[in-house]
């Protein structure tokens, strides 16, 4: 297959575990010895019904979601949840607060704005979203603070989040399983799959029960997230390979002993990248250092330099896209739960010897 | 992989030529020999888009499409595109006609009813849509008639598309690729990849250019024709491993000649199975002649007799899921352009030594 190991450092879609992509390959042509691809089975068929099941039981069990959470595979990535969501759970006449953190998080602001009163308490645009705002006023009588956990294109993470009167809606779409969180304080958490749980093509959401059918509004049936949840997200036919490589990854991630031991190895990934980039002078990094993502680490030449020509230095040693957001420059290492240690390393090998 | 060939008769998803999923399962492990698998590649990067771009180009081509019709790759099945379509062309004044044959156009009937005034032209549905109604009027300001081109559940098909005096929408979920058509007089045509282009994930919207933006709805990006049609269908991460099966699926088809030739090829593999189903005593068809379908072949016992036992002893003989859907009863063999005529010989030769 290889001639030289390939390190893909892509924002996503994302490095995925070389196992699970074996493990994909395998049920594209013979799901479990069934004889038949994966991709020829009905989603109304047993072994694939069992399959998403357990998924979800996975989903439960990893990031200890409490009873009252319905765990839905839908499609549309996080894009239609910016819209689904206020469609679904904010009336009229409420008021739901945004932190604008990143593109995303300006993204999901637009597309809320149709619905309720969408109030933007906090943003750091104007330092290129280069830290996380910490003080800002919350409205009076809001419904939930929306943020976006891991903003992707910037590099910054709420490493806290913050109290709320009402409760906490998160696209989670670049952190999801890269650490533990408690899952209580949140109305809704969904993430798209390519980052860090699967391929593009499913998004996963986590809704609280008494949530499902709040806005009371009138929604076409595949918006609607009370028809998802009350037909097991098998309204219609769901995106069932994109879901197996999820079950794969989510069995991996359990094996390697859980979001807890992941936490762990995703910090000591990103300190060493860090300390190589506060240590060696070529390089510096953009972002308030309280605020610097586990997950995707941007940087730039300290005083100028050939971009280019550093990227296929990488590129030479099997590290690719590595090239910075064109919002930001620079580079960006994304360093996701499948990205081994082995590749950081490699990284900070030719940070150091470059030049 | 296989002790046995196994013939599956899904309804959907559904059987995919063996080549193309050997395919699929190399790019699951790696792309081309970029040393990256399909799954973990950037949407943005230069061999996906190249890919999307052939397949547009391979619809195109296949269909004869003329240049005023836009291809989108979206998400969400037929199901979305109940809603998307009207929500997109329809203006809240005006009228669309709906054809009712089966549980789909009912499905779409009911999603369209959001917006402007649904009016259902004709049904068959007293008749446990056994047919395709012939004689009805359409509304005298009808923007559009809406049909289902093949009702994958009941087995019936529109052979010839009626005429009208707006424009025709249709899903053409089951039927796609299976037969030349004229493009013209349709508006929208719209199909879920999983019955003859590909695996579940992926919905292709065959759209005319005019029609983009024209309810003038101020809609979720996600769910407005325009966003997807102005970016290419890459407004958001797209399911590329999905439209990458619909690419191989159609260069299989390409090489086997095209519609014209799966067009004979399907006439010949139904031909063999309906003359069985009328020779043969035990087994009788439910449809009108006229309006079977050349893709789903339900057919039940002409005396009453053990189903299961019959399904068993089909499965013994390496044929699945040829258990007719709950509402009709029976069998059903979809024989879509992937299922092989040795597929159905082997079919008919079991009904034939059957009892």
């Amino acid at each position: 297959m290889e001639k030289q190991k390939i390190y893909n450092f892509s924002a996503g879609p994302a490095v995925l575990a070389v196992d699970v992509l074996k493990q994909a390959a395998e049920a594209t042509v013979n799901y479990n010895g069934h004889g038949m691809s994966i991709l020829e089975m009905s989603h109304r068929s047993v072994p694939i019904v069992d399959m998403v099941t357990e998924t979800r039981q996975l989903i439960r069990q990893l990031l200890n979601v409490p009873e009252n959470y319905k765990i839905l595979f839908l499609q549309g990535g996080a894009s239609l949840q910016f819209s689904m969501i206020p469609m679904n759970i904010l009336k009229d006449d409420e008021t739901a607060d945004y932190t604008d953190t990143g593109a995303w998080s300006a993204k999901a602001i637009k597309e809320a704005h149709r619905y309720g009163n969408v109030n933007v308490v906090c943003s750091s645009k104007e330092a290129v979203y280069n830290h996380i705002p910490k003080q800002f006023e919350q409205s009076k009588n809001q419904l939930y603070l929306h943020l976006t956990s891991n903003n992707t294109i910037y590099g910054t993470q709420w490493h806290e989040f913050p109290d709320t009167k009402g409760f906490l809606v998160a696209d989670m779409s670049s952190d999801i399983f890269s650490r533990p969180i408690d899952v209580s304080p949140f109305g809704v958490i969904y993430a798209g799959a390519q980052k860090n749980m699967g391929p593009a093509g499913v998004t996963m959401v986590i809704v609280r029960e008494d949530l499902i059918g709040r806005s009371e509004r009138n929604l076409p049936s595949m918006l609607d997230f009370a028809m998802h949840a009350d037909k097991d997200s098998m309204f219609n036919t769901p995106p069932i390979f994109a879901i197996y490589v999820v079950n794969r990854t989510l069995h991996w991630l359990n094996e390697l002993g859980g979001v807890d031991a992941m936490y762990e190895q995703n910090k000591s990934k990103a300190k060493l990248l860090y300390e190589e980039i506060e240590r060696n002078t070529l390089f510096t990094s953009p972002i308030a250092e309280e605020d610097r993502s586990l997950m995707n680490v941007p940087f730039v030449f300290a005083d100028g330099g050939d971009e280019a020509h550093f990227l296929n230095y990488c590129a030479e040693r099997g590290m690719v896209t590595l090239k910075g957001h064109r919002s930001v420059g620079g580079f960006r290492a994304s360093i996701y739960n499948a990205m081994p240690k082995e590749g950081v390393e490699a990284l900070v090998n030719a940070m150091q010897q470059y030049l």
